[in-house]
C-alpha cells in the first residue's frame, strides 16, 4: 500500500480516487481554496457533492492548509485542478512537492505564450518549479476518453499516460491500472496533451450541428434550454451527416495542430484525439454551448445560460486561433477554428464554411 | 442538362438522385431484379417505398429489362447495388457500359480473393470489364459518412470520391456536388474504400458497448428489441467511455489494415474512416446487430431478429479477417477484428480484449 495524494477535489479529480482505491492505496484527497464545501462534506461522511456519491473508504480529506502533511510519505502525486487553476497550483503547490515523487496531471489545455507557442501542461509545470526542485519531478498527465462518473462506477475506460521518461509512466500505470481502468502510455507528450485540450474546442464544433438541427424544432423555452443535451437524452432533432462531417473535420485540424506542434498528428485519429472527441460530444458543458451557439444564441447570452460554468473549450479556441495567426498560419487550415474563434470573439453568426473542409 | 443512370433502386441508390436532380439533370433509376415493387411504385406516383418519399419529378425509372434505353446518352452512370449485389452487376451490366462513361460506385466492401488480397469494387469493377470495353471506363466510388434519408433531406453531407483519376473525378463532382452535398476527391482509392468497408465492422464492435449496457437494464421482450436502436433514441443505459475506447481501437485497426493494403493509414482517422465510422453508429442495422450481440444475443438468434436483412458489417468482418489470416498478420494488432469474427463465426462470448487494445 502507498499513499496517492490527489491536489483539487473537482469531479475528475476526486474520480482518480476510485482506481487508487482499487490498488490497495491511501488516498488523501486536498482541495483548493475553491472546494471548500466538497472538503467539509467528504471530511463529514464522504459523500462528494458535485460527484453526488460516497468517495471510497480509503480517502481522507485535507484542507489546503493541511498540504504539507498531505504530501509527507505520498508516492504518487496527482494534479487534480482544471486549466484555469494551473497558477495557483504552480505557485501554491509546486514548491511543496518532494524530489522525485512524480505527479499526475488531469489538467487539460495548451498555453500560449504570446509568441505563438503552445504548451503543454506537464512541461509547463516542469518550467515553473522553483530552482532547488528543477529536474527532479517527473510530470506525466492523462489523455483519452474518461467520463468521471463512469470511472467511478467502474466501466471501462482506457486512456493514455503521457511523459518524457517511458519507465516513469510505467511506474505510475502501475499504481492506477484496474480491470476496468485501461492505461496506455506514451511518451509524445504534445500529440496526447494537443489533443487532449484541442478536443474541448473541436466538441463545441461538433455540437454546432445538433443546435442548428434544434433550431428547426422551434423557439427555445427555459425548460428545454436546461434540458438540452442532457446526457442520455434523445436529440430533439436527429441529424448526423453534419455531425459526421464536423467530426471529420475536427480530426483533420487536430492532426494539423498537433503536427505543427511537433507530435504525431496520427495520434488525432485515435485515442487521444478521435476516441476523446467522441466522448467529449455526448454531454457535458461543452455540447449544451455548442448546442446553443448553434441554435443562434449569442456567446455572451449562452454564457449566462451555463451559470458561469468554467469553460475550457471557450479557453482553448481563443488561445489556439491566437497563436495561429501570431505563427502567420493560413486559416484556410483550420476553417473550422477560426470560425468557432469568431463565433465566440467577434459575435459572427453561426454559418459553417463546409466547402473550406477538406484537405 | 446532362442524363445520369443509377442502376440499382435501393436506398442510397435511389437517394443519389437528390443531388443530380438538384443539378438539373435528367435522371434514370433501374431496378435490379430485387427492385421490381420499388419500380412500380416510381413508375405509378413517384413513391420510393423504402425512403418512404417522392422522388424528384426528373426521376424517370425503368426496369432492368430496358437498361440498353436507360444507358443510353447517359453521362455519368451510378452503380447503386450493394456489395452483396455486386457479381450481378459484373455479369448483367458491365457489358452493357458505353465506353468513355464514368461510373460512381455507391457499393462499399472489399473482396477477398483466397490469396490474402483484398480488393476495392472500384477497381474489381474495372478488372471484370469484357475485353472489348477494358481500360476504356474509369471507375469512381464514394466514401465518407451520408445517411440516405438525410442527402435526401438536403442536409448538410461530405463525402469523398475516389478513383485513379483527378481530372475524371472533378468532372464527376461536378455532376453532383450541391450547396448541401459536399465532395471531397482522393485518388488514394485504398484508403477511402478500405475505410468505407471497414466502418460498417467497427460500427458493429463500438455497438458492442451499447449492448452490454443495455444488458444491465435487464431481459429484453420483443418490444423493446424492435426499438433498439431506432435512429435518435435515447440509450436505454447512456455509458461512453468503453464506446469511445472502442470507437479509438476501431480508428487504429482501420488505419493498420488501410496501410497493410498500400493505402494512406491516416484517412482512417478522417473523412473516410473516423467520420463515416461516427454516423454509421448513429442507428441502422449494424448497430442494432452490436447491440443485440452485446446484450449476449448469439449471432444466430440475431440474425432472425433482423429478419434477414443485408448484413454488410458480417460479410466484411469474415472476409478481412481471413484475409489477414491467410497472409499470416499476427492477430495482436487486430484484437477487436478477430474477438468480432469470433462472436460471428465460432459462436464466442462478447468478452472485449480491452488490455489488448492499443499499440
Amino acid at each position: 500500500m502507498s499513499i496517492v495524494t490527489i491536489i483539487g477535489a473537482g469531479m475528475m479529480g476526486s474520480a482518480m480516487s476510485g482506481p487508487a482505491a482499487e490498488n490497495g492505496h491511501a488516498v488523501r484527497l486536498v482541495g483548493t481554496p475553491l472546494d471548500r464545501e466538497i472538503i467539509e462534506s467528504v471530511q463529514k461522511n464522504g459523500f462528494h457533492p458535485t460527484l453526488r456519491t460516497v468517495l471510497p473508504e480509503v480517502v481522507t480529506a485535507y484542507r489546503i492548509e493541511d498540504l504539507d502533511r498531505a504530501l509527507d510519505g505520498a508516492e504518487l502525486v496527482i494534479c487534480g485542478v482544471s486549466s484555469f487553476g494551473i497558477d495557483w497550483f504552480s505557485e501554491a503547490v509546486l514548491p511543496k512537492l518532494h524530489s522525485g515523487v512524480p505527479v499526475l496531471s488531469i489538467t487539460k489545455g495548451l498555453v500560449d505564450g504570446g509568441d505563438g507557442s503552445l504548451t503543454a501542461f506537464p512541461h509547463l509545470l516542469a518550467s515553473r518549479l522553483p530552482e532547488k526542485l528543477r529536474g527532479t519531478i517527473p510530470f506525466q498527465a492523462v489523455g483519452g476518453p474518461c467520463i468521471c462518473f463512469e470511472l467511478l462506477a467502474r466501466r471501462h475506460t482506457t486512456v493514455c499516460f503521457c511523459g518524457d521518461n517511458r519507465s516513469v509512466l510505467e511506474k505510475v500505470r502501475a499504481f492506477l491500472a484496474t480491470s476496468y481502468y485501461h492505461i496506455q502510455i506514451s511518451t509524445d507528450v504534445m500529440a496526447v496533451e494537443g489533443c487532449a485540450a484541442l478536443k474541448n474546442a473541436y466538441a463545441m464544433g461538433v455540437s454546432l450541428a445538433v443546435g442548428l438541427a434544434d433550431r428547426e424544432i422551434g423557439p427555445l423555452n427555459p425548460a428545454d434550454a436546461a434540458a438540452l443535451c442532457a446526457p442520455g437524452a434523445p436529440d430533439r432533432n436527429p441529424v448526423y451527416n453534419p455531425q459526421a462531417a464536423l467530426f471529420a473535420q475536427s480530426c483533420l485540424e487536430m492532426r494539423r495542430i498537433v503536427e505543427l506542434l511537433g507530435g504525431d498528428g496520427g495520434r488525432a485519429g485515435e485515442l487521444p484525439g478521435a476516441g476523446d472527441l467522441y466522448v467529449t460530444i455526448f454531454g457535458g458543458r461543452t455540447r449544451r454551448l455548442g448546442t446553443l451557439l448553434g441554435r443562434g444564441i449569442p456567446f455572451s447570452e449562452a454564457r449566462k445560460m451555463l451559470n458561469g460554468v468554467t469553460l475550457e473549450a471557450v479557453a482553448i479556441i481563443t488561445r489556439v486561433a491566437r497563436a495561429l495567426r501570431t505563427r502567420g498560419e493560413d486559416p484556410k487550415n483550420y476553417p473550422l477554428l477560426f470560425h468557432m474563434d469568431a463565433i465566440l470573439n467577434r459575435g459572427a453568426q453561426v454559418e459553417l464554411p463546409w466547402d473550406r473542409f477538406g484537405c
